[in-house]
């Protein structure tokens, strides 16, 4: 236990593994000179990471899309088990198997208690809301790892209730540290519900996550839209309508000759930011899916965006956009009286439930997003994979716990 | 009762008050061929108006800013007594004064029936929702008349309890029909609860009812914004914190000043897409209040939005703004997890209750508003008063019922 | 059409099918005069039967534990045809197949406006709400008939989107009218959700319902409680855990050896005041079944209790239970913080949803309750058999139109 | 600091200041056996007490209608300064003025997470749910004291933003620990919101603080019923109207000539099992208050009742509720589609509002419970005087701060 090996980005379109210190019980320094308190953490836990998944949202550190330094450490979605334990930590116990909620938080300021877990005012000097291994998060180590440290554990840590089953379910338990609570968010936050026809944007991770999500809510039709093919087939694999945005033709048509009117009760936008235009050639458009799914939407409707939008994008497609502001119908919306949800998802709102459903084999969210295991040493490769659109979830497995 | 007056736009800058025919117990024939029925209204009244007031959103088409025609008939803020009933009305009886919300709703398709009236599938070839002499809205004659038509009856009227108060509380409960409950909506959609700080965004008579029901709702401080110094000073009358946004001093400074913090737990937009810059000389800029909430509304908040949003405006700024597309900081709002409310207020939802707080003396919206009785004839100048930012609502009484 | 049958109660144990006048487009005669309006009743259809079933509460009736007059109609649950329309109707035209909630409402009160159509305050002169068929409910004529009158026809009536379709799901759709609402009210005022463990008392007909619906809502495990062996693998049929209340077996106990804890989230009460005690002999004990759910439903737990609770029950065991006065463990439920939600299910609240999940197939509620068909003049013998506890649910067809 | 003085349950009638260690860092013996950790409490932190409230509650203890053991250390209504802190205490600092919740909570469970601090998971061996000084709470030491050592501090503790402002309003402030946010949890789970009008059971400070709740909930009127006329007059002194049990009239009768109808929109039971019939010789009558309730609150209507019901109580008036089993017309409730909220309020879930109401002088809630400041000494005295009715709020002010 001397050592830990972790995935950090090099530069645009490069990651490696490499070798870092072990993990010490403290958050990280400037954390604690903002909040003017002393690292010790007695309320931290460290994990030996049982799985860690490469997130959507890695993508952009490592195309290079942000301002993350060469040698950030990468990884927030961790599954893991508890080997040390912090003098405050007491509903825990060494052996316990873990699902960790990518977003940290403190659990003892006004938005954690309030369920707004991804807003947490305590963990992050430069906003609301931190992570493992993202930029501008607060420096907390990232946990595409061997090992990787928990603060304020007994808030944070979701406890399986026995570890055999846990590793039994281990592919599908390992989505609820952000993709499967983030497609929930998305669904519920649009109100999907009991017989609801559900229209999803994209049909990467978060979108086939989203509408799985849908389905357990009570979704009547879930429709899932992207432009490609492969990802579009592994959203048909669970019973999803889907609708190719490649072809050209109208997206309330397609809707249309699916049930029969062109809209739908709810919508989710699992794009975000990196939104492009539809057909072929089509170029980034950030608000495009957003105005699409107004088009498509129902008065009344609600819309869920767990994709992401930010605020400042260097690499944007024009000086607006750069600082993150787009051109939206809001016009439409209003006219239509809709409402908007945002903001990433407070994964400990959901997983809970979450994985009383996997638990009981009334999810199946590994199949949905198509988990595949991989070494650590295969994380840098697999970037590149899931760059090009690979229909894949990886779950790393740094330790061979998996088999 | 052979005839009618009604104000009608006669062209950019000017209304008049002209004579057309007494209603009839009947929809407009454009309503009745689109649905496929007769036109033959059993659940309609007439009512003979007591008092009509005069809305900003009555300005979009006086200035001439909409595609109404020469001779659209005005007016949706309609309190009046009922005269004349239709054969399948069961629930009210000659004489009752009664509050007519704007929309006009059916009662009997899935959005009315959710509460949401704003946008009844039923009454509105162009669109979900319509309302008393509006442009596109399907034909109904305005209300700032001697009489007027209201349809669905039963389900759109409020019935005032006992007609002597009433008619001693009018100019509190002529504002029910649209303003009260707009400004209502706002707040309430924000997520005014309790002990919440907020700011509204304008201070026109939409901003002032949301400023003091954000009070009724149990806000601690309500602060409203706005750059004509008589409406700060009114909304100052009533117990709210002001700022004046065309000091060009930085919004969360002046904040700050006031709470001790830069951010508050609420924001309503009640200026809508005729926005402008900060400070002397601003421009036109249809996205800066909603861009200024999301910088002043903390992480987490609610931001409602009564303020209106068009889906065409040819006299817009730019060509993105002439469809209604307008450059929203999305990723600012994202990154706070905002989640953003809007439409037009479905009256019915709320009249009720408000009509409880006028008949208690617990409201005192016609004091917040400065309600300001004027006869019918002298509709065209207090128009013309409205629109140079006079700091009153103005209310029609045209039978000299109020006095 | 010059003659209608219809299922009425004769006395103690017995229902017969006679015949009497063809139904005419007005309302009640006590209605009316109770609400000081003609009988006229230009908002009501005429519907052709296609379907109706036999309910619990009509057993209630029949059983001669009610003031039920003899010649007391009978029959609530109820999917026709449209055949004749009032000239106040507009959204519907013959030959529209539809399903007709319990629930008679007018849609111009105030509780059908906040969605209550179980309370409405027009339809009964004894107290508000009212239902076909049903004793102090105003005399509406019952529907276990050829033909039935539905007033306020556009408001009350779910039309199908389709004719065709609609015949051939119609076992599923003839539940939309009481039993698959019922069920799902139970099971969403008692907050199931995602992954919630679900509690439901009694395996009828209702019970069943609320299972299924449970199920539909997203939970992770729903288990049913009955002393009935044929009803409860009736449940284990679609997936549901069982408890048999006649071994004598604690409730808690039985509970943990499914679930591993002796509590659920959220509890259902499907029995109401005729419930008994536990064991083979149990006599009727009216709050059993209320203080078994206290016991086994987790600290924080909603209970819905869409079992029938009577203000007035002749055949009762005790004078307190006579005039619906039962011992509630109530200190029980507050010191875990219990939450109850009580009364009659307003069916338009959910039959829209739900008939969108039997037209795509999520929903198999004829299959979960045991649907039977029979012919109008078997209907006495059916009577008999429910009440002896046959795990079926039978469905009148009076006209022969699902085979 | 060598010790501590704290108010001392001595047999039934009587109450002592007696002394006892000074706190520690430690949590209770009981609770660390069936947590199966270590009593050293680095969460937690000692207060000075500033003010410490007598409660109704308490008196249950004091007049020996509990199993509390002579030697039960007394008080849950605290206020206090910050005067050690633990290890894990980050967001706290010595000469905090800060609020403690009755509830003690570890901030850390499932419960908590939902807001539901009143039934913590981990604090209490009996069952979910502690508070400080309370017979079978899990022995935390009362703070009717001198000092008091508060667990969880972070979580738990409200602290004030301004040291000078919070002496300054101390008396307000001083019910923020209890029974401003239970009279206010009363109300809102009744679902008292704009315009609606309400029933309080009661004019203790319960129900006081729950009208005054009413009153800033937005309703329009407030009706207190009681038997005992000092406390019907201090109803009266804040704008509520009044109902005198004692008289003898109908109940409904009363509301009438209040309201004009006998209904009334939402109720509060702040009586609890310790109820009375009515009329001047009136007999304990568990349910009479809640049977009450639902007779005078209309179709629909939410019942909140913040009063206590019990599981045990000794001296009852009958075996069954001595078991806490009471004769509850539920048929009633039932035909009205009531819904009922129980169990003790989650005091943080409001208290951070409340403060911000007291804070800008829009809450005045120790006007309306009268508050009255009383050494520590004259704490036995107080008590005897509270159980005989006074009107009046007790506030201990240990040492001499409030001044």
């Amino acid at each position: 236990m001397s050592g830990n090996r972790v995935v950090e980005y090099m530069g645009p379109g490069e990651v490696a593994v490499n070798s870092i210190d072990y993990p010490k019980l403290e958050i990280p320094r400037e954390v604690a000179e903002w909040l003017g308190v002393r690292p010790a953490a007695p309320h931290a836990v460290i994990l030996k990471v049982v799985t860690t998944n490469i997130c959507g949202s890695d993508q952009h550190m490592a195309r290079g899309r942000t301002t993350a330094p060469v040698g950030q450490s990468l990884g927030h979605e961790i599954l893991g088990e508890v080997v040390e334990l912090g003098s405050d930590v007491l509903f825990l116990k060494e052996g316990d198997i873990c699902s960790v909620p990518f977003n940290i938080a403190c659990g003892r300021c006004r938005m954690c208690f309030e369920g707004k877990t991804g807003i947490c005012l305590n963990v992050n000097p430069a906003r609301p809301g931190a992570a493992y291994g993202y930029v501008d998060m607060g420096g907390w180590v990232g946990g595409q790892a061997e090992y990787v440290m928990v603060p304020f554990a007994d808030f944070n840590l979701l406890k399986f209730p026995d570890r055999d089953q846990a590793l039994e379910k281990i592919m599908d338990l390992t989505m609820l540290s952000d993709i499967f609570p983030t497609g929930y968010h998305g669904a519920y936050t649009a109100g999907v519900t009991t017989g609801s026809t559900v229209y999803v944007a994209g049909a990467g991770p978060v979108g086939l996550a989203a509408a799985h999500a849908a389905q357990l809510l009570g979704a009547s039709v879930v429709i899932v839209g992207d432009m490609n093919t492969d990802r579009l087939r592994q959203a048909k694999s669970f019973g999803c309508e889907t609708v190719d945005l490649s072809t050209g033709d109208a997206l309330p048509d397609m809707i249309e000759q699916i049930l029969g009117e062109p809209e739908v009760d709810a919508g989710v936008d699992a794009v975000g930011f990196e939104a492009r235009g539809h057909g072929a050639d089509a170029e980034e458009a950030p608000a495009t899916v957003l105005n699409d799914m107004m088009t498509v939407a129902r008065v009344g409707a609600g819309l869920g965006i767990p994709g992401l939008y930010v605020t400042g994008d260097p690499g944007a497609v024009d000086e607006n956009a750069q600082v993150g502001q787009i051109g939206v119908r809001l016009g439409l919306g209003w006219a239509k009286s809709h409402s908007f949800a945002t903001g990433q998802c407070p994964v400990k709102k959901y997983n809970r439930q979450l994985m009383n459903l996997i638990l009981t084999d009334k999810a199946q969210i590994a199949k949905a997003v198509n988990a595949t295991t991989i070494p650590l040493d295969e994380a840098p490769a697999s970037y590149r994979e899931f760059d090009q659109g690979a229909a894949k979830k990886y779950v790393i497995d740094p330790h061979g716990m998996t088999s």
